[in-house]
């Protein structure tokens, strides 16, 4: 590895979750780091982008290896504002979370933390996600660190395939039963969803979205089987949402005149 | 096509945009309708999600073969609340738009319009996604009613693919010049972007990010090339953001032990 790894840190749970305090630690053994992370929780603004507000930026500490910054603004905001405003250039790597909660299968498509990692990577930086499996706020986060400290070593040692991402997720249980690293595809769950309709005190209906993840019988090759069974599971992710299989499907969409 | 369909209509735009009032026109010609929108404009709120805020719900208009409503969530709390607390079921079909402005290539990614088709489809509902490459509240829509009108038939005609929706991209050109349907992949753009830094009245300064979009240079099958070419894109999407030709690449992640 070269000199110390400016390594760029971002989160969606806010400035206070304890999963990023861990994670700083865990960088700042390894380089110079640059925090910039939501002032608030995040959490469930995926991709979204401010567009109707402008962006405040606060300097919370600046020592010689290590910047903190919040901003009024999501995940993919923090990222966008981090390397253009604050960085001027770009870091070695972009780490995200440590999350409070999964985002292995489909959540990954509700995830702040996903999205901005999947923004660094559009900006050809390798980018890496870690997540939890525990969405308390006093999740035990120690038993991650080995891990994480180790692919992040690893993906600045290596780098990542052109245009790829890590989705990173961690069973919660304690260092010694987990077995390790396995790389896989995302598994097929669904949420299942329902409202909570209640009345507010002036007569007026509000709702709450409320749900329970149901997984898929998926294979032995998915993020939800590798955390089912202690490892922590890796998926390479990729910006792009076509689905290759189904262009030769379509052929009824296709109107005479435009053969 | 089997009696009156039952038609989900959703945008990004919100509830007084120009592209969404031409999108209940063309479907009210086709079936029942029944129109959940974001109360304003939620454009670039990509995949986000309401937690921090309960949901309210406002009938706007019920009648036998049509109803509208909006909502103070995203384009997906739109979906979410349209299927569980309005309709208690499923349509036959979710269409979304008509939107202002490309959602070819990347720009998917932040898209609250193509966020509303991945919802309807991870509940199994056929879905498409209608958007002009105009980001004028005035750009005419005309053009494209013939196309938007042919695909949503053909749609509730031929449903789609397991887990595939549809991302439609329009040229704003007069109509006879487009010359048909092209079924495509996504294009390889990126944005390129920068933030305006200017300072309030108080002395603290703030932040607008802006951007222009770089186009790739693309194959013949990408979307992009075929909106340049006066073609209506269609690219099959899906919600599995797995990499999978990065599957076999990643070996040097994997620690001994879990071997």
């Amino acid at each position: 590895m070269k000199k110390r790894p400016l390594i760029f840190v971002t989160n969606d749970d806010g400035i206070q979750a304890p999963g990023l305090r861990t994670l700083i630690g865990l960088m700042r053994k390894i380089g110079k780091v640059i925090v910039v992370v939501p002032d608030r929780s995040r959490s469930g603004t995926a991709h979204g982008i401010t567009i109707n507000v402008p962006l405040r930026l606060e300097t919370i500490a600046r020592e010689p290896d290590y910047e903190e910054y919040c901003c009024n603004g999501t995940p993919v905001d923090c990222v966008k504002i981090g390397f253009k405003v604050v960085l001027g250039n770009h870091p070695d790597i972009l780490v995200s979370g440590i999350n409070h909660g999964s985002n292995a299968s489909i959540n990954i498509i509700y995830s702040g933390t996903m999205a901005a990692v999947l923004e660094g990577c559009m900006s050809g930086i390798p980018s890496v996600g870690f997540s939890l499996m525990n969405y308390g706020w006093n999740a035990d986060f120690n038993p991650s660190g080995k891990y994480v400290k180790q692919i992040t070593e690893s993906v600045l040692e290596n780098g990542l395939p052109e245009g790829i991402c890590l989705n990173v997720n961690i069973p919660d249980i304690p260092e010694e039963q987990i077995l390790g690293v396995k790389i896989c595809r995302q598994s097929e769950g669904t949420w299942q969803e329902d409202f909570d309709e209640r009345v507010d005190p002036t007569g007026r209906k509000y709702y709450w979205l409320k749900g329970i993840f149901i997984k898929a019988g998926d294979g032995l090759d998915t993020d939800e089987w590798a955390l089912e069974h202690g490892y922590i599971s890796v998926v390479p992710v990729h910006t792009d949402f076509t689905a290759r299989h189904a262009l030769e499907k379509l052929g009824y969409l296709v109107t005479p005149q435009s053969r």
